[in-house]
């Protein structure tokens, strides 16, 4: 694998974050056409998954018949996520895609280390390990009270792994998405995820035009 | 996962590394009876693998559909380990088992970093989110010409992806087991796996015993 060089390439990795229900997927959805309607090449992606292997892993993660040791679930969800880059989102940026990816590596912080305790060291060692000094061009929060969020997602069908855990958890991970917006400002931003698909969308795009230059008005 | 106390465990964990065909199962097994002859509780493991996590993650890296990212693959490798480590080494050495590993950290050393090109900041990063300050009471190296250790190899059956790799990348990993063992002399040693399979076993054992004090003679 190697990195893009940046300067050459003109995709842009964007990022969605926020808590179980926040509205991701819609908000990807709209995103990646109201970009696609701008002319741009665009791909929708998300984690874990958005390879092969990466995808592999996912099952094993959420639905696999082992309850992880929890730094040995740390290490499948950075190899899933350096299977994600290697294969998908690195070519696609040199490619000049656009790539809107449903979670990354804010939401292993988020999830792992805020929710389940797993220490910061582990992460902080697992992001140089897989990613090096890659970060995403822009990262969306979407910041939604969690029992707002669980009351959305437990209306999709059963819970998954992740849903099951308790609104105490939760909270935490809530918590802690706001604490990586505030701590990253240039890259993220946090959005009012109560408000309406289309005028989260609207507020969305308008962040991600300050940010991007690139991005066609 | 919590370390044992070594000072009240009894448990010692002897691992054996080195090439294709260089003899490590046939004097796993061996080790294993001698001590379970002298009245220790004695486990026999191998890695990839160890623990029914890690066994999945096993079939993934030697025949899944998946040619892995090198960084992916370390990750997996070390996913595995820490499973590995978690639910079947350090409870079994808690319990006063002695338990004798075939193949360990040393083998990703050899195989990935020095084979290929895996760099070894990654290793040692990947050492310290998996395994802290966890190493091996004893490291057995055994030391065969890898045109011989391969001609065995291959007379067990269909070579699997490690077997085909071919004689530059063997010869590179063979001289990387012998730079290890030499770096870590208290820990490891290296035994010549030419000699037939008894005296290998006896020479072995000797010395073990002379690193492990609490070994009964």
């Amino acid at each position: 694998m190697t990195r893009p060089s940046r300067g050459h390439s003109k995709g842009r990795f964007i990022t969605l974050e926020g808590g179980e229900g926040a509205g991701k997927t819609t908000l990807a959805r709209t995103l990646a056409a109201r970009l696609a309607g701008l002319g741009l090449p665009v791909l929708r992606t998300r984690e874990p998954g958005g390879a092969p292997g990466a995808e592999i892993l996912r099952g094993l993660m959420l639905q696999g018949p082992v309850a992880w040791d929890p730094v040995a679930e740390a290490l499948l969800m950075f190899a899933a996520r350096r299977e994600h880059l290697a294969r998908t989102i690195l070519p696609a940026l040199e490619a000049g895609i656009w790539v809107i990816c449903d979670r990354f590596s804010d939401s292993t912080l988020a999830y792992q280390c805020h929710g389940h305790g797993l220490p910061e060291s582990v992460f902080q060692g697992l992001m140089g390990v897989a990613l090096g000094e890659f970060r995403p061009d822009a990262t969306l929060v979407l910041d939604l009270p969690p029992e707002q969020g669980m009351a959305r997602a437990l209306k999709r069908g059963a819970p998954d792994r992740f849903e099951r855990l308790g609104a105490g958890f939760h909270a935490r991970v809530h918590a802690a998405f706001r604490s990586i917006a505030e701590a990253d400002p240039t890259r993220c931003v946090l959005l009012d995820a109560r408000q309406p698909p289309a005028p989260l969308a609207e507020a969305a795009f308008r962040e991600l035009a300050s940010r991007l230059p690139d991005l066609p008005r």
